[in-house]
């Protein structure tokens, strides 16, 4: 595509700029859970907000119920189509500190990897982002109204993002929304996600007493709360690895057929997989791959427990109480009230009447699945093959991201969520990375997407 | 009785000294616990030594692997009967130290209530046995061989004692031993304790990989110990609360018919357990008392459990471990290692292959029961029914005091346990307390034991 070309052109002469304004991004220290960097989140925001302002664009901090947004607005015409891209430009804190082979806070190219804090999460991507824009439209080649929303908090859970986008709805109106904050299937291969699991979070407490036994003056007397939790969790899962609760299952939709058959030829790694979870073994509800268990299964786990004495050694305590937290990644079409609604039923039922137990519901999000025939994934799948070789392949994935059903019901329009980073990039460890020619090559993926939307 | 009668009136003579002498030893911090205090143990041990021997008894302090052991002896004929008494010149830590109402280390009265750490457990206890041979030797009324036993690691489990007693175990011959650590089945209630339960206490630790994992990358593709575990325990009880493992009650001893039906006549008062319990509900094995639920029954209980995130809030993550601490008390004949066997054998069999496993023994005694026709019981029966008026209740206890099948096996002599504590006497707790008065009916019971031993 002769665009593309000249364009890629233009792109290959600025990166040694680019890639040294990417080291001053990477620099700031904009850890967004740590109230004594909260001057750096803000400076970063402006940085960004400055850097767009300077190459044209309508750039502004706004501000929110936490850290800043930064907005970088392009008018391309009023009847082209408005696409909003989505970064954040806020990191997770960097220890443990002596674990990295280099500063966290000093970008460091070793073997064409350039390591450091927010290198792939998200910071690479936001700024390859508001490049890519900036060349697009300084070729005279940024055909759609564009959006550029930058948020702070991500790495927080994104608490101000809902209420800001809702109160912005009109405002923010787009036809398209792109999430950068991803990765690729694996290296050479791109990929588009179309759909994330939603989730619903619980406490699930037991207590019999005010205060804990001791275990001989009591034991055989009184109930045992942990005895009563374990029970309770004990049932939620059957022989084959299904959950229990009534009506789990009745509003799980599969995926398109086409899909649910191009998931199974799918190459997967398992021995990489079986690596990345700590050795563990593979296993799960019963007739289901891996890929199908993590991206069209719902799944309910426990995330912690806790009673008693857990220190070294001994104690003969009875507990007065004993604690859960758990949880359930739902897929389209689950509702988290539902599934809470059941879960209490299952509990009321099967728990026994000497200890009293209390649910909680700590966090609840909507599923996501969006349709692979929307122009915004056919115009995407058509720019990464052009830059790729290769077409990407549409994925879905086991997270959730609270802030995709929450942008799509604000704003009504569908999300794609696309990113350059590669498997293993150390996401909120230590040695994060991202490799630096996928700078460019996120780049050069976007001006043709711009291209491609703008025929829609 | 006129021999006691006599000595009453001595003791009631020296009790002024008496109160001063042991408001002393409550003013040791003897924390054994504690390194920085085992200067103040290896105070409290010399005290006890000079105090017998000024008595006239042969005492020493003697060295084991950890905080010393005080012996006073007095020998009153070949052919008499030899009493070894027990008690412990340790306390527990006072924390929380703002939660007591007067100093835990200056021992106050209030209302004839003497306050103070170690009042009850055990330094009162070990005192009165002190003063009480003293005044029965010096009136020429202590006509059995005395052996007063007092250890300084009672309160971190007695971990040098075993050794010291079967190294000593000729030195130490004894025909009669008594344990005077414990409490009065109620005030006015004197009662004998002929039997206390063993125990076995575990780790299960139950793992699927290395590291904890996000779980939205890894959930419902992995196995989650914590699901394990809860199955495992799960499995442990029936519906009927009996314990599940294979041969549990095989060796299970009621204990004889007459104290079973006297146990049934106890008074028991309900809702003062339960204030105890911090307002549980009373339940337990189906078909018996409270009582029978904690002397003669074995009980399996959960102590603690923990696994992955368990602080405030939520955090998304996979488990990569699951462990808990349970414990078995056990009761006549059963055996601790046919227990661990079993609960061995019981985990192999439950457990799915996909996660790894393993049980630890923390800890092994066995139970005990005596019988009360022995002489000593019969002794003390009559001792505290000419004190109190009325006859004791000979009781079991749920606890576990290891020493006693120590003693029992190393000495080769039945063991009685008598205490003049109360029910509530914040053992361990603060504001630990002593009714002052019990000293000398504790010391008028102790002459008249000696009395009626020599006599079997």
């Amino acid at each position: 595509m002769e665009a593309g070309d000249a364009l890629d052109r233009e792109i290959d002469a600025a990166l040694p700029a680019l890639h040294a304004e990417l080291f001053e991004l990477l620099r700031m220290p904009s850890i967004s859970t740590d109230p004594a960097h909260a001057a750096d989140v803000r400076a970063t925001a402006e940085w960004l907000a400055e850097r767009a302002a300077r190459a044209g664009f309508a750039a502004s901090v706004e501000e929110t119920t936490g850290h800043p947004v930064v907005l970088a607005r392009h008018e391309a015409a009023a009847h082209a189509p408005t696409l909003l891209v989505y970064g954040h430009y806020d990191v997770q804190p960097p220890d443990p500190l002596d674990a990295w082979d280099s500063p966290p806070f000093e970008p460091t190219l070793r073997d064409g990897i350039l390591y450091g804090r927010g290198a792939a999460d998200d910071k690479a991507q936001v700024f390859l982002q508001l490049a890519a824009a900036t060349i697009a439209r300084a070729q005279g080649a940024l055909p759609v109204n564009l959006i550029l929303l930058f948020e702070g908090e991500e790495e927080i859970g994104s608490p101000g993002l809902s209420a800001f986008v809702r109160e912005r709805a009109h405002d923010l109106h787009a036809d398209h929304i792109l999430i950068a904050d991803s990765m690729m299937y694996a290296a050479g291969q791109p990929s588009l996600i179309l759909g994330m699991r939603g989730m619903a979070y619980f406490e699930i407490e037991a207590r019999a007493g005010a205060h804990d036994l001791h275990s001989g003056q009591y034991g055989g007397a009184v109930p045992n709360p942990a005895h009563v939790l374990a029970g309770i969790l004990a049932s939620l899962h059957d022989a084959e690895r299904r959950v229990t609760l009534q009506g789990f299952y009745d509003d799980v939709q599969p995926p398109p057929r086409e899909l649910e058959a191009a998931w199974r030829m799918l190459p997967f790694d398992e021995a990489a997989f079986r690596r990345g979870a700590g050795g563990a073994r593979l296993s799960g509800e019963r007739g289901y791959t891996t890929l199908e268990r993590l991206w069209v299964r719902p799944t309910l786990d426990v995330n912690g427990l806790l009673s008693g004495y857990t220190g070294p050694g001994k104690k003969t305590v009875l507990p007065a109480a004993a604690l859960a937290k758990l949880s359930c990644r739902l897929v389209p079409d689950q509702d988290p009230a539902r599934v809470e609604a059941a879960l209490r039923a299952h509990v009321a039922r099967v728990a026994p009447g000497d200890v009293t137990v209390t649910v909680r519901l700590l966090q609840a999000n909507a599923p996501w699945r969006e349709d692979p025939d929307a122009p915004l994934f056919r115009a995407a799948a058509s720019a990464l093959e052009d830059v790729f070789g290769t077409p990407p392949v549409l994925v879905a994935h086991g997270g959730s991201l609270p802030i995709v059903p929450d942008l799509r019901a604000a704003l009504g329009a569908p999300v794609a969520v696309m990113g350059f980073a590669l498997p293993g990039a150390n996401m909120h460890a230590p040695n994060e990375w991202f490799p630096l020619d996928h700078v460019a090559t996120g780049m050069k993926t976007m001006v043709r997407l711009y291209d491609r939307l703008a025929d829609t």
